[in-house]
């Protein structure tokens, strides 16, 4: 079993790097506050004897090595970035989860065959870059390299610019590891552990999502002087869009959900109609028929909208993945650890994205999860109990040891 | 007559300063630019002769001398700052068109009986410090000094400090010049006079407004992994409200409109639903009955819409002018210099607000409009063109000569 007394202090550790405003964390992906994170992993990788490798996308690769010389390693991980108002232990816990079985199987003494590589990959929130797992997307071949490198903030700084400032781009090319297997450690960001009290959340599946950025363009003019007919609001047209993607998630219930979170409005004065608002569209489903059906209606009808109110409508993807199926045998290890240990638990689908999600299309992969407080994440109060932690952390144990070989 | 060919340089020259991005302007209030702004019209009402005074609140009196030391000056003006995407007559014609009166004056040798006295009335727009005319506000003893000096923009600065900043704040109390009239010129910003063929607005009568600041407060969580039935959506709130805004607006139809210019959704990342989004309302009509009711309805609806989606709501008063009566000496005034100039004219309700609005409380006031190209403002493609900036003028210079004799 783990040390969670360990694993607890190395998270509230983490914590103290890029504080949020309300008890969470603004460690935002390519910040000084990022790399002072990476250091802080680094220097206790090192400590814990492993070596440090970093790809050109950042990916940080911490290796312990195995007994057998060609067994290829097994990949543990997850992010240490986080949202702008984001928590403790969304990306982290499966970061430091993973360090924190090194750190036991020093105490212990164990070998095991195959190589263990804990990992941090780059921008796995999405928000300061779109799209979400930007890094492990390009491990995985989805993306190219060079777009990602272009992928711009709202300030307009390029992803491959900031990798470069914060001197965290390595030289290491890209996908080239090879894995025998991936796991990852994370919260489960919804309710549904917490509200049945298991502890071990058993990922078997992943749901798929479109993010679906829209632009709107109507006509800056005089809030005041313009009459109502001569307008062409772009924030009505915003409103109205906005209402239909929640009424498409609620008709494709259950299993499906929509809504946007970034909205912004152009010139954002209070006296001038919007004469531009570009917003982003999150439909996500288990179920790809849902999923790209809810799609096809926005993209059907959001034109219909816009062109009543004389809007021009554009709309493109910032964001793609199919629901994952993770795989038969890595899930099993991860359900038969939790049995093994004697932690409740039951199969589940991660309502979120994860790096597990690409990693799954190059190597066997799966998920364990542990509950969360309310459901809450992506917001600076969500919160875990350390005994969660402990048990997440043990079945990640487990699970990895089992797949290593001792 | 006054000169149109040094009218229009004048005003192309100070579009110079703080251009926008698209061939308008964009220099806010108190940013450099504006001081900029402000040193040009000081050197160009010196060079005609006029002595500046400069209040507390910035605002500036460019005053001419008149023959009867005793008699109280005929004051002419409006405002220099513009929207972040203006256009670069909004305001800048009534106070340029003012120094041309003075400058006209100075060509033909006539001395008026009261002196004349050019204004630019600081924050006007209302866009980086809310409330609009703001300054003018001061001057007629609708706010506080110490309330408009505290207002801060979007990123905490507040309207003092930055008055200071820019140095141009003046020694003189605010409100302490009493005014034998008032006179603004200023584009119409609306579509009538354009469509009607008529080259002056007589402005009898200014529309009422109500500013509120509606803020919704939900839950920031995780757009994927957070089942819809456990949303605090407060995007959906806002949508929702927007929408009713628009209806509210719609149902008092004519001679009321209702948008949203200013949204802020926090925090503005595409995985995680709104926790908060603060926008403003803009209600305005010229019938006081109407104006109140929306108002109301909004007050009235608006919590029973983010009560169903479990938000919470707060609204406040971000703005407020009732609708406006001009005096009927001053308008008369205006009326007979477009008769007696032979320019068409109509009797028009001014649909935004304007420094004359408040001066209208301590002093006749009355305005003079001119028609723009497709009723087009707040935009950077506000256009008008040199005969109706001449004929507005040389309306203006009739109407204060009257008022002031010679
Ligand atoms: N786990 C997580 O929050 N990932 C960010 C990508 C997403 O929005 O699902
Ligand atoms: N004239 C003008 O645009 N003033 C700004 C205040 C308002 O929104 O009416």
């Amino acid at each position: 079993r783990i040390n969670g007394d360990r694993l607890w202090d190395s998270l509230m550790d983490m914590a103290k790097i890029g504080p949020g405003v309300a008890g969470g964390n603004n460690r935002q992906t390519l910040t000084d506050d990022d790399a002072r994170g990476r250091a802080l992993f680094q220097a206790w990788c090192e400590d814990a004897g492993c070596t440090m490798g970093l790809d050109q996308m950042g990916n940080m690769f911490a290796r312990r090595e195995g007994t057998d010389p060609d067994a290829l390693p097994v990949y543990v991980g997850s992010h240490l970035d986080t949202q702008p108002t984001g928590g403790k232990y969304d990306g982290v816990l499966g970061v430091l989860g993973g360090l924190e079985i090194i750190r036991s199987l020093n105490d212990l003494g164990v070998k095991t065959k195959h190589p263990i590589v804990v990992t941090n990959f780059t921008n796995e929130e999405g928000t300061r870059f779109a799209p979400a797992m930007l890094s492990s997307g390009v491990f995985a071949g989805i993306h190219e390299q060079d777009w990602a490198y272009a992928r711009t903030d709202a300030k307009g700084l390029s992803f491959g610019d900031e990798l470069e400032r914060i001197g965290w781009k390595g030289a290491e090319e890209v996908g080239a590891r090879k894995m025998h297997a991936f796991f990852e450690l994370h919260i489960e960001q919804g309710p549904i552990l917490e509200a049945e009290g298991k502890d071990i959340g058993v990922v078997t599946h992943g749901q798929g999502l479109w993010w679906l950025q829209i632009t709107l363009t109507g006509k800056d003019s005089h809030t005041g002087s313009t009459p109502m007919n001569m307008r062409k609001n772009a924030g009505l047209g915003m409103a109205r869009i906005l209402e239909r993607v929640h009424e498409i998630a609620m008709e494709a219930q259950p299993d499906a959900v929509g809504a946007a979170g970034h909205i912004d409005v152009y010139p954002n004065s209070r006296n001038v109609i919007p004469g531009k608002v570009v917003f982003t569209v999150d439909f996500r489903s288990p179920d790809q028929a849902k999923l790209d059906g809810m799609k096809a209606r926005l993209e059907e009808e959001g034109p219909k909208i816009a062109e009543e109110l004389g809007l021009g409508f554009e709309i493109e993807t910032a964001g793609h993945f199919d629901p994952v199926t993770f795989d038969e045998g890595c899930v099993k290890a991860v359900r038969d650890a939790a049995e093994r240990l004697g932690y409740s638990h039951r199969d589940i689908v991660s309502g979120a994205g994860h790096d597990a999600c690409w990693i799954n299309r190059v190597a066997p992969t799966a998920m364990v999860m542990c509950p969360c407080v309310d459901g809450l994440s992506h917001n600076e109060a969500e919160e875990i109990t350390k005994d969660w932690a402990k048990a997440g952390a043990d079945v990640l144990l487990h699970a990895v040891v089992e797949t290593a070989g001792v």
